[in-house]
């Protein structure tokens, strides 16, 4: 079996970029930009917990770095390095290649040096600690959201948890290449969350559901919110999946790794022309409201006009199961 | 039960001295200082891999941080931040209070910021990734050793892997608190990689096995090694345990993280002031020679003059079990 420093060598060294010395010695050494702030953020994936084990290791080599880069995404910054530490039950040389095949394909999509990271023997898991530039004093904040801001998010959320319902049968999509491709190659928003600095006010990315994810803004801004679920992205609720299903998906579904932003009703023109611009569908789903005493972190969701009962709370890794 | 972001608040959240932004956004944001490089380390630890599932937690607390802490020693760095990722396979608050007790324990020993991470279920696996700052430049690279440079180590290597043979009753030591110790509590030598600046020339820290993480020193400067096992630090030797055992211990048990460095035989005087000043045994076990063809890494072991054969070699995860 090959040692794990050749197992390193072999598949997880590749020439950097824009890094002063990458894996080999006992750290890596980077030079960040003056004027510049570091964006730093960390994930650990954990089969069965965060994945499907039978995933294609190529899917999960991108996905592993992707839901990295959209953290840097929510704060508006540039990707600029990456760690990866991996635990394996066995040195499985082909499994490997897959995987740092998916993961290289996303780190030179958003131009990401490897420099560093760790291989062990234990339940498959994957860690990456992932670094971004952002201009001092400009990144974007969960606290910042402010009463009277419109509340928009990007993409079509809710197609990667039904692409997982439908892997898992717990549904049967006519056509689920879309949502499958959804779950298992996410796109992050690196390119919008550049273009929201001066523009938004609170940013967060869609990890575990989009009234979840709004929830930890409403808290962090001490706002309350009220959504209109008729002006949501409705390509959730199109997919076949039954209704109950589809829309808890829409409202509670992880893994879309979409931004939901808060900006200044007087932007509005300014966000849809930025959709136009990226070619990516951004919706306006409703308005931030004052936080009244007890209320902060509250949402009310209208169905054109009339109160909806919220779905089930987001998810929570720790609380499941 | 707790959710995952009510124990990463209660256990995890702690005061930050230096940094801008800590936990509790998409990411943490820090800004690195003016003219400093940073030099960034992740290592993941799995029980039964790199510790014994029963270790206390709050040894495996200090334990997790001090290893990467020890990667900054080598590279002559100042830590400066950290961020955690954990699986657990329950929340279990009060194991999460032991182990934030010891991590935290050597944050603040070290001057550390924990600035993010993340918590998840999973079977028992513990990632950090690790920041500190070196003047550009300057960090202590594996491959700068020189022919005629001598080889030291610091304090007593061997006793790590005694105090784990110990445990796993594969030796009874009379009186094994040091050795425990030195297992459970490895002191980083972060003063010592700092004080290396502008005497040694290559530096590593012994995490694999004193010859093993040598080795690295000499493949990536393309040398060799004479040691003469006389002037070893002798405390392993002197344990109780079997001769055989404690001189495997010795030569390649892993887990002290001492210092191993080559520096140009004129500054002997210095290093043996320096062990004076810091109070920390440093000991002269040997030579850098040249690295003829295909002999680049290897290592001559001499005892009072006379050739002794190498023990196997160090620590590899996946070439174990």
């Amino acid at each position: 079996m090959p040692s794990e420093f050749d197992l390193i060598a072999r598949h997880f060294t590749r020439p950097t970029r824009h890094t002063v010395l990458g894996v080999g010695d006992d750290g890596a050494l980077i030079a960040p930009t003056a004027g510049m702030q570091l964006v730093v953020s960390s994930d650990m994936l954990v089969a069965g917990t965060h994945f499907l084990p039978d995933t294609d290791p190529v899917d999960l080599g991108w996905k592993t770095l992707a839901v990295n880069v959209s953290d840097l995404a929510a704060m508006g910054a540039a990707p600029r390095w990456a760690t990866l530490a991996l635990a394996l039950p066995a040195a499985d040389e082909a499994w490997l290649a897959a995987f740092a095949k998916g993961f290289f394909a996303c780190a030179n999509a958003f131009d990401i040096d490897l420099i560093g990271g760790d291989t062990t023997r234990g339940p498959l898991n994957l860690c990456v600690t992932i670094f971004g530039e952002v201009p001092a004093g400009q990144a974007l904040r969960r606290s910042a959201a402010q009463p009277g801001d419109e509340i928009w998010v990007s993409g079509t959320p809710g197609l990667a948890a039904l692409g997982l319902a439908h892997l898992q049968g717990r549904c049967r999509l006519p056509d689920p290449a879309a949502c499958i491709a959804a779950l298992q190659r996410p796109q992050p928003r690196v390119v919008l969350g550049l273009a929201l600095h001066g523009l938004a006010h609170a940013v967060i990315d869609v990890s575990d559901g989009l009234l979840a994810d709004l929830g930890h803004i409403l808290q962090q801004s001490a706002c309350a919110a009220r959504l209109e679920l008729s002006q949501f992205p409705a390509a959730a609720l199109r997919q076949g999946a039954p209704d109950a299903l589809a829309q808890a998906c829409l409202l509670g579904g992880g893994d879309d790794y979409e931004l939901v932003f808060s900006v200044p009703a007087a932007q509005h023109g300014e966000i849809q022309a930025l959709a136009d611009a990226l070619q990516l569908p951004l919706s306006m789903i409703g308005h931030i409201e004052r936080g009244e005493r007890g209320s902060a972190g509250s949402v009310v969701l209208l169905d054109h006009g009339q109160p909806v009962a919220l779905p089930p709370r987001g998810y929570d890794h720790f609380a499941r199961g």
